[in-house]
């Protein structure tokens, strides 16, 4: 008897990277304190108590619990469209949008609706995990595209360039990054679509923690103001870091009317549609807390700029690249992966982060460090953390 | 420049066929009463009262805000697993449950971790439509087993045993049945069961209208009970129709702990987790509404009842097969198609259904009437409607 197997594609992926690493959470016997989580990137401070609010009225009203629109909710839509035209100062309508179950869910309907299997997707090398494992999934190759620390983390338009070929069906970047905090500046963007659109690539975007960029530094880039941009351009989006609502899943695709109308197909069958009721709460908390999500945003940087002055006094770890919400950090065990490393950091100092190694190749000296969970009274403490492992 | 391209298989892929459908309502201009829409199979009264309550504090509570488990909520996995063993007889334990953004995500991840591009897997002829389109998408082939009015759409063992071949995966049948009703009798399940596992195929089992089969009437099938199964079976649910809550998405897998493993995989790539408020309200709901459950059933089989009686009483109309959510309608009008038919008794008599070659090949005949959208009053009146038409 012939035993039912699996997928190889699903099968000969690795288990989900962050319960991985929270399992070492048991390791830290807390003589240092508490524990500090920085692996998954989570805000460390709760919802504003109007969203929680509108939150709980949406989920018990009797009109959000049929069937929604597989587009999404039409008052989202319209509300997500004026913001990020305001964003990118540019004309972005409602039919622009599709509403997803979260970012992870744009990408994998946006790249459903762009390359099959057999086609090749490029991606950075470090990417966003779960870029690479959904891609690997679906039967699409990967493509990587090499970025330096000397590069600040950014790939050069040559390297991308060089990786061009057929069946290469786009370049899925992310920016601020995930896992290096590096921001691409507008001009490599901008040079960067020039080039997807010369070869008919697409141009994806995976923007999630945009809205912690620095405040009044301007649109984070100018692409969803070049005429055409619809047939070259596909931006993510997640509500889950600047609204402190993952458990409630929803995210977002930007993209052209023709490229909405075939991700809608994947949606539908992905899962008809986004929950309903976060939705309706999220077309009112857009316009109403702008001034709380500035207010984040500072905050942030109040934790970046801590961290930066905290590992300046922790010898041997330097602050690789930073942005955003995430730092990478060089490790100083010249003589551990970044596995055993990241791992001896939770057991010995009760710090969880990322080892590199989980976002791609020649990582091993690297951490990721979601810097922006933690408070700027809980970073200051990492400076001797850091020092106890040593 | 070379246009960027969308996936073939994506784009080769029709409309989704609800909004498709749901465009016919403004061609009814109301002579005979209102529109009675009875295309989606959405239940026609609102969820209880108390799980209304429990959805908006599990929404407005800061502790359901962050990330959750990718298998789902532990309490929700717990109630769910107490829940299916006592329908099925079965020891089935908390790790046996995948919770998913539905019943379409449910079959999406377990297909994934089951089939790869160019595999196949069997479905009905007819099927539900959301099946089919998942697997093409994905590129993975289908094999359509005939079922046959005069077996009452139940497909026979010899037409499955027939398709078996090199690179089928898996059977995946729909009980009670999306679109015609039929159930599947414990039975043809178990011999079905016995197949698949002789050819090493998974066999999959998507019983979202399982809670509308007749009450005591016993388990809907003993496959849960049988040793071994979570080698063979995989079982799939949705929260929607039976609390009423398609709107907050929530389905579940019910499977050997290897395949959780690998669905899990799918799933943080999918989506991360399901989303958790519906996940907490859900594990109050399952043990508390055992009773308004039972009375929806009771209501459900009324309107059955009603439907069959007034269907009796419209001439040249047929009811083909009939159970649990649907009726598998047959329409008076040799010269139209289904689409044509179902267009025209929505615009002559202002009642939606879906044509039945939305399911499959040769069904030009059948109309999918989901009955259970509608009171008994409102079936009172398709008499009339139907004769309308004629
Ligand atoms: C770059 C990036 N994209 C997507 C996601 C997924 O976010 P969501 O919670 O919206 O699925 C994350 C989450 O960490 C991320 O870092
Ligand atoms: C057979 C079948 N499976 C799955 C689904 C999807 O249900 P859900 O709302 O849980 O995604 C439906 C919905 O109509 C269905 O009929």
């Amino acid at each position: 008897m012939p035993a039912a197997r699996f997928n190889p594609l699903v099968e000969t992926l690795s288990a989900p990277p962050i319960p991985a690493v929270q399992a070492w959470k048991r390791d830290y016997h807390g003589h240092l304190g508490p524990l500090i989580d920085l692996s998954q990137a989570v805000p460390g401070y709760p919802p504003h108590p109007d969203m929680l609010g509108w939150l709980g009225e949406a989920a018990s009203s009797p009109d959000t619990a049929g069937y929604g629109d597989i587009e999404g909710e039409p008052d989202l839509r319209l509300a997500y469209a004026d913001w990020v035209s305001t964003i990118y100062a540019a004309k972005i309508a409602a039919t622009n949008i599709q509403i997803t179950s979260g970012c992870n869910q744009a990408f994998m309907a946006a790249m459903m609706a762009i390359a099959g299997p057999g086609d090749t997707v490029l991606l950075t090398n470090p990417c966003y995990f779960n870029h690479e494992t959904t891609l690997a999934m679906s039967g699409v190759k990967v493509g990587y595209v090499d970025c330096h620390a000397q590069n600040g983390f950014l790939p050069t338009v040559a390297a991308v360039e060089a990786k061009i070929a057929d069946g290469v069906r786009a370049l899925a970047v992310v920016t601020p990054n995930n896992p290096t905090g590096a921001t691409y500046p507008d001009g490599l963007l901008g040079e960067l679509f020039e080039l997807c659109r010369k070869h008919g690539l697409w141009l994806i975007v995976d923007e999630t923690y945009r809205d912690f960029l620095p405040l009044d530094s301007g649109p984070p880039h100018r692409l969803f103001a070049i005429p055409g941009w619809q047939d070259t351009l596909i931006g993510l989006y997640s509500f889950s870091k600047s609204f402190c609502i993952p458990g409630h899943r929803v995210g977002a695709v930007t993209a052209g009317k023709d490229v909405v109308s075939q991700i809608a197909k994947v949606m539908d069958n992905l899962q008809i549609c986004a929950p309903r009721p976060p939705q309706a709460a999220l077309a009112r908390a857009i316009p109403a807390l702008v001034d709380w999500r500035r207010d984040n945003t500072l905050e942030i940087s109040a934790r970046s700029s801590a961290l930066i002055e905290v590992m300046a006094g922790a010898p041997g770890w330097e602050v690789a690249a930073l942005g955003a919400y995430f730092a990478f950090v060089r490790h100083p065990f010249t003589d551990l992966s970044a596995y055993d490393a990241a791992q001896k950091l939770a057991r010995d100092a009760g710090i969880i982060t990322i080892p590199g190694s989980f976002f791609g190749q020649g990582l091993e000296r690297y951490l990721r460090v979601a810097f922006a969970n933690a408070d700027v009274p809980t970073i200051r403490q990492l400076g001797v953390r850091f020092a106890a492992t040593g």
